[in-house]
């Protein structure tokens, strides 16, 4: 690649996605190495949102749920994400957080697999992924096991006792991107489900869940779909499986809500694995996020995050190889998702550093520095200048500093 | 009660709360008895909003989470909503919706009571109340069953197999007021744990949880607390029971979140009922709302809301009497909530033609007209002219116009 600033800016000039990030508010001088953990804010929502709070609440009023398209929001939404992630319309779901739907989604897939008694995921999966395991199992009183397996030896932890696998396709710390159609296929081959968790790929790459035969998938709102802070998140189950048993059996997964009969009876396709009152202000933030997406070509901003990536990681080999940066991102480049991991024995204090130079990155306990890469809104010369600020902070011994030592210790 | 225009305007010339309704973005003629389904928009919210996204999200970024209190959002308004209902700081959270508090509610009393196997509801409950219960029988196979009991008669049903006992302080239909302290102390004489849904009663009428040592509670930021469409819901949980372990198990429940510890491990007190990543965005609306309702004497409230269901019943009978409605709500004023209901043939119609008359009331099947009183911005006129609209409409006999009848077959 080229290095040189001219061969910078031409990259920057020839690029695609270059009038994207006008699109957002994001400080000149700031380096935003963050969105996989928030995305930056879409200038449209800021208007979107006024008239969510002052037109349709205020003065609509209740009259909004059906004049302003708040009680179809979930289903809307999610089929705009549906045309992310390789799904069909009337396969998603935009409703509340990732947590809760994977907890929808598991129980679920348990129901369709009533004899068999493990969730399987990976030990090194995202936290949450498997504490909801761990809650199923703890209400099941034991009937459901939740079993966590080498990352490298989960496929091999596959018997006639797993019911589902839960998986996310790329992972939180190393990005590694998982093979979604081998990783299903040898699932469905031992007569499991596969959960996939899309968090870290949704809205960055390519996504092609019905190519791959998903069975199920969840994702986050508020990191590459720019949905805002805690934005609502989405579900996704397929046609097939649509019949299952929503545990969640809240009111707008009835078949007719407002008709308050006694018993639940679920909607057909999505609209049952709703649960509680759609979050209307946070869905019409997220909504702006997705319409700005929608507006890209996928498969363009996969191309440039791997540009993105592969500049970090040559800078970084230039610049900053002798202050002891372990790479924590798969060798193949076809194997990283959209953001670039080092671990480093000061990674909390090196990260506390870079904020104060204005570039924003993220810190993994125990000691990873972990660099997010959203295509929208990055420019080639931006990595480059992150990567020189993070020279700076090498060469200064910021982890030396007491007042970055002090914080570590609290968080 | 005084009747004649200067005595009602008398009345509210001399309401403690007069000075509330400015308060709300409420257009001048319309009367809107319907903010125990969505609440009016506090004119705070607006500028509230705008910050959140163009300061905390836009410029803030991910530092918000710490610097904007966006983390500890849920448990800071979670202490303001306690001091609504009875509870101490320390008790309350505010996430996700109701249904899903309920299931949390549910879950951790069933998990108090291994030993039991029953969930009691009355027949009539709000739909959502039961049809979660429905999902976790469905869950757990058969070992939960979900009863319910006709109304008057579903404190007889307490037994010793009953866990929990899941009732609505205040009914959604008839504003029927349940003497939580009695039913409460019957329920734990059989050994019962008890969920109240206060969806209808906190933010309209003093509710008074440790004083009736309520065991859990849920209740919805969108009614009288004004929180905005979809706004996170609330969960009670006394400190007694808050060792339970939570079934929806999210990393934000987690005693270490930023840690990413393999295992799940509760946070203490009541933030393990925490799931998923705050709905920052909605909690920041409903923290507008709360605000401006802890600065009313709730008191006061409930007196007012009194006096305007009483006004309203007294109308009714002088202007409307030969109409055919059917009084839904107790005789006695002490045992009414925040809204008055009857039935009528031909309920549907007259609400939609009352909606032209620019008086929003709230239609519930089969044949009930309900009509919220939110004592913050409603004025006694306002009844009398919602009364008088009434019955124009009665006397222009709406219900014979067939584009009436027409929505009413798909509604």
């Amino acid at each position: 690649m080229t290095f040189d600033p001219a061969g910078i800016a031409a990259l920057d000039a020839r690029d695609p996605l270059r009038g994207f990030r006008d699109e957002f508010q994001l400080r000149e001088g700031l380096i935003y190495l963050d969105g996989n953990s928030l995305g930056a804010r879409p200038r449209a929502t800021a208007a979107r949102i006024a008239a969510a709070v002052t037109e349709e609440w205020g003065e609509g009023l209740i009259k909004s749920w059906l004049d302003a398209g708040w009680s179809t929001a979930p289903l809307r939404i999610g089929d705009k994400i549906a045309s992310l992630i390789g799904a069909r319309p009337g396969e998603v779901i935009a409703a509340d957080s990732t947590s809760v739907n994977i907890f929808k989604a598991l129980a679920a897939a348990i129901s369709l697999r009533p004899d068999r008694t493990v969730i399987l995921s990976e030990s090194t999966n995202f936290p949450t992924d498997v504490y909801m395991m761990q809650g199923i199992e703890a209400f099941s009183g034991g009937r459901i096991k939740a079993v966590r397996a080498d990352p490298e030896a989960v496929l091999d932890r596959l018997d006639a006792d797993v019911a589902v696998l839960l998986l996310t396709q790329v992972h939180y710390k190393s990005g590694l991107v998982r093979d979604m159609a081998e990783v299903t296929r040898r699932a469905q081959q031992a007569g499991a489900l596969v959960v996939w968790d899309l968090s870290h790929s949704a809205g960055a790459m390519e996504v092609d869940l019905n190519g791959a035969r998903a069975d199920f998938a969840v994702g986050c709102g508020y990191k590459y779909l720019n949905g805002g802070p805690g934005a609502p998140a989405f579900l996704f189950v397929a046609e097939r499986n649509q019949a299952a048993m929503p545990v969640l059996s809240g009111w707008f997964g009835h078949a007719s809500p407002f008709a308050f009969e006694e018993d639940y009876r679920p909607a057909g396709g999505i609209s049952r694995f709703q649960c509680g009152t759609p979050p209307v202000l946070g869905l019409a933030a997220l909504e702006c996020g997705i319409d700005l997406l929608l507006r890209a070509d996928i498969r363009e901003m996969r191309e440039k995050s791997l540009r993105l990536s592969q500049l970090f990681i040559e800078r970084m080999e230039l610049r900053c190889a002798e202050f002891g940066f372990e790479p924590v991102f798969p060798a193949d480049p076809k194997l990283r998702g959209s953001q670039v991991a080092y671990a480093h024995p000061h990674g909390y204090e090196i990260v506390q550093a870079l904020k104060e130079r204005d570039v924003i990155g993220d810190f993994r306990a125990p000691d990873i520095l972990r660099f997010g890469l959203a295509p929208l809104y990055l420019r080639h010369a931006d990595i480059v200048d992150a990567v020189e600020r993070l020279h700076e902070v090498c060469l200064s011994r910021a982890w030396d500093k007491p007042e970055y030592r002090l914080r570590a210790a609290v968080t």
